[in-house]
């Protein structure tokens, strides 16, 4: 129940352990059709260029920033987390010129900051903001941002790593250039694969740079050839990676996207309830907080990392800590995927009562 | 039997099954301790600096790559088939000038030629080869390019993907300062991590860099951080993927290192023998044949795609194209891992005859 990877459903953990085929076998070849059209589904789009990359969120973060940026480029970033922070410094290794739109940790971000910005940067290349900020809990909505962005000419650029298959993504209605997620959050498979999709903008930005994108292993141009028709050997795909990631996709449609949304609601509405019966609250901005990662003041004279160690040592859950500004002051239990149920609500809950001796 | 991924043995396929922890889980944290000991044993280093890259081999190689490498440095690079190609345009997209050391595919890469390209480069920065192309089955003799990488005060660097636990590497007497690997060829398990060592010269050379690293995924400053002794979080490890490492570490150690090079190299012979019987022979440079991939000639007037479409479908059996100048010239018979086994030397062989009516 921290924040990340999150518990796997048994069969996804059964599929994992399947005999291995080559990257280049018809059966695999297959099963990356299908894992690309079930992805669309989930994200929502029609974008041909819908597939994971191997490596975790983090990769997919540089992938979006090595393929749309060239040095010298103006790139504005939100930042009210880990993840803004983390976005920034990733453009700034591709040579951006970076305009941070700052909130404070916790809050979201504004779209009236983020038009602030876009006045005082004359071409912007691109606007990106981190959807769901796993470090503090505060969901930002995606809608408005994304019409400033466009409306200056920049692509939009969206992390969708905690939110994906959590809470709504609507990648075309909310005309999201670039979008990178993770596996090991809401959609219920191990860490190692980030889905991501290009719009044929983006893709047609990053078909025509200047220069050749600095990361070979990440070059979408490559990539795009072994994942579309072509076929061309690139790396060798992570196969046992994929099995995973193909039965969590097809547990995510089985389910349906809006019972899955609705779950993962009720049992933060659960959480919360739960937690306020102990006096403890939600400390995340009051009507964006997350579903599936929900951050909790830790009251004063409480000893949090003491209170984690426990519920870890005698209680078999794991919760995550606080990060910078946030660190000690927060706990952060995670509601994702396969986690999000009742019974696991009912038990951290229950553990923290015994803990807290309330 | 193609050229990776491997088949991997029941106890890798029963770990990737088993239920996730976190990434900074005691119970993972003792897991990393032990992978890196692990590796350093089958890596045959003392080197602090060794762990799994969060990627397939090719990230290893970029790894090594953007950590070293700086805009303008000279660099050195065997080319003797795709992964020396490969490592050349990874290495200008890093900002190298790269002088190329070219031998016909299925050769090895001699050390004259080195010594000459040496006397051109003023001041190289690095020295790569690959130990064992997978390409084209060459295996190049490591020590005496090493010695005069480092007589011109060269770091040198080896790409270790096929030929690590199935033939000898020894990093530390042949004085590697970086080397990258894959866990798909002989580890014997899935594709998806890549291991890495650095020598402290080489981490060193990282350190002290003047730009910071292209890459922040790869960037070995931070990753060091987290595989060492700070566990600062930088990326979700793929926990599943170090499972299924862990566990094939264990087997080859528990193989010996000694034994499982003789395995290889029985198999190979094996093969050798069944496909002379049948008219076939490898054509990869006498002397220096891989053990673990052998390169086969297509006869004259045999289909090679037809034969392996054959092989795939009435055998189960796969076996790999040629690539580059040998497409269609070559199968490629891998034998590695937990595939180098007289079973299935002997059932290709048999499904060979059958084909080509011998």
């Amino acid at each position: 129940m921290g924040p990340g990877p999150s518990d796997v459903a048994p069969s996804v953990l059964h599929a994992m352990a399947r005999p291995l085929v080559g990257h280049l076998d018809p059966a695999f070849v297959n099963m990356m059709e299908e894992i690309k059209a079930m992805l669309r589904t989930v994200f929502q789009t029609q974008n041909d260029l819908t597939f994971p990359i191997s490596g975790t969120g983090s990769a997919g973060m540089e992938f979006c920033c090595v393929n749309l940026i060239e040095p010298g480029d103006e790139v504005i970033i939100g930042v009210n987390g880990v993840f803004g922070t983390r976005m920034c410094e990733v453009a700034e290794r591709c040579g951006a010129k970076v305009t941070r739109v700052e909130a404070p940790w916790g809050q979201i971000i504004e779209p009236a900051a983020v038009a602030a910005a876009l006045r005082q940067v004359p071409q912007p290349k691109l606007v990106a903001i981190v959807h769901a900020e796993t470090s503090t809990g505060a969901l930002t909505p995606v809608e408005e941002i994304s019409r400033l962005a466009h409306a200056a000419g920049a692509l939009f650029v969206l992390d969708t790593v905690t939110s994906l298959a959590g809470c709504p993504v609507k990648i075309d209605e909310w005309q999201v250039d670039a979008v990178y997620s993770g596996t090991q959050k809401c959609l219920g498979a191990p860490p190692g694969l980030s889905p991501v999709s290009f719009s044929p903008t983006a893709l047609a930005v990053a078909q025509n740079r200047k220069r050749k994108v600095q990361s070979w292993y990440l070059d979408v141009n490559l990539l795009s050839s072994y994942w579309g028709q072509e076929r061309v050997y690139h790396h060798t795909a992570p196969i046992t990676m994929n099995y995973g990631l193909h039965e969590a996709l097809r547990l995510v449609l089985l389910e349906g996207l809006p019972a899955r949304w609705q779950r993962h609601e009720q049992n933060h509405l659960a959480l919360k309830a739960g937690l306020a019966e102990l006096g403890l609250a939600i400390v995340s901005q009051a009507g964006h907080q997350l579903w599936q990662l929900n951050a909790v003041g830790v009251p004063a004279g409480v000893d949090e990392l003491a209170v984690r160690k426990q519920l870890l040592a005698d209680y078999n859950i794991e919760i995550g800590a606080g990060l910078g500004p946030l660190k000690g002051k927060i706990w952060r239990i995670g509601l994702m995927g396969h986690t999000a149920r009742r019974e696991n609500v009912d038990q951290v809950i229950a553990a923290l009562r015994m803990i807290l001796k309330k």
